[in-house]
């Protein structure tokens, strides 16, 4: 309902919960935020999974009484929330169109990116893996850059990864792309990438990940 | 455009491809269809890669002139467009929700089940896997079965997996779930998620997979 009290359930240093924060940032909505270490186990806690996430992973939005995980489906409720922002395209096939970005995120992006982001920024490093991350190393590293470079191919012909311009979808990928050096990637290797990047972080209302 | 022709580009045995033909029968919706086998490349080949999807993937749904990758995003289109098969919630929580199971669909739920399936049904079997796809197994099983376990323990407490009742989520789940076994899962362990399966492919206007 409207005017329900807004609580991100969230680890700061997840992308997966910067999104949430920077999409409630250009709606203009207030988040409440509260604290996890998804390292020490603190979204495994019997209590965690009673009451905010049974599949015990953060972020989860809670709205009133209600509890929202998966992160492009809570940038997804605040953006319609907020018409006014314009984040989501009123065009039925543009519509889809970011949701086909928002997908390809979660797909092809996130656990790639993301994943080897999480492992080298872990004790010990990439160094530090066990022998089964470490097998899965180069189809990380190849999905990753293929995901990059498709991202690279639709940059490099438009401002935002929507013909229409500035969207919910350039905001979804600019968490984790922002942070691909820290997930071993150059994006020296990317220039549209990093065009755009710059472009996101110059839009009103932009938020930093810290 | 409302009139547009759509076609569906895909592979018949992908239940990525699989889902969206079932999100257009219960749409009411007409689908041309053009057929590729992904395991002869034929979706990576020049001319696919310029003129259908530059990330080498189906399904692809063809409205008109464009081109729309990302099979849930295909579905969400399908299913925008006919808003009086009511099988996106018009409430702005429940549609979320929705993408919230569509989104777990794609990170935790096809990944493992569908590339199980992917690896068994192709030649020589879980038997003839290299080393690198061999030493996935174990986390792809897990991954899958806590998937299946989440839908049990949702499935348990309602008919639907939206409170509402049936929607695009059940429609998008239903694709890979329904074929679980051949990825090597028990049904038989998720007796909720086996009756759901069955009200699902009970519904007025569902379509068999084959």
């Amino acid at each position: 309902m409207a005017g329900d009290p807004l609580i991100l359930h969230e680890d700061p240093v997840s992308g997966n919960c910067y999104k949430i924060r920077l999409t409630a940032a250009h709606a203009g909505t207030a988040l409440e935020r509260r604290g996890y270490d998804i390292r020490a186990g603190e979204t495994r806690t019997p209590r965690f999974l009673a009451e905010i996430n049974p599949n015990g992973r953060i972020p989860v939005l809670q709205i009133g009484t209600r509890f929202l995980p998966e992160s492009n489906a809570a940038c997804w409720y605040l953006a319609e929330q907020a018409p006014e922002a314009g984040l989501i395209p009123t065009d039925g096939f543009a519509r889809a169109d970011a949701l086909r970005w928002m997908f390809f995120e979660q797909y092809q992006h996130e656990p790639n990116i993301a994943t080897l982001r999480f492992w080298r920024l872990g004790p010990g490093g990439e160094a530090g893996l066990d022998a089964a991350r470490r097998a899965q190393l180069p189809a990380k590293r190849s999905g990753g850059a293929a995901a990059l470079a498709l991202m690279e191919a639709q940059l490099a012909r438009q401002a935002f990864l929507l013909p229409q311009g500035f969207s919910l979808a350039d905001i979804v990928l600019y968490a984790y792309t922002h942070v691909a050096e820290e997930a071993g990637f150059a994006l020296a290797d990317y220039p549209a990438v990093r065009a755009w990047l710059a472009r996101v972080a110059a839009r009103p209302g932009h938020v930093p990940m810290a």
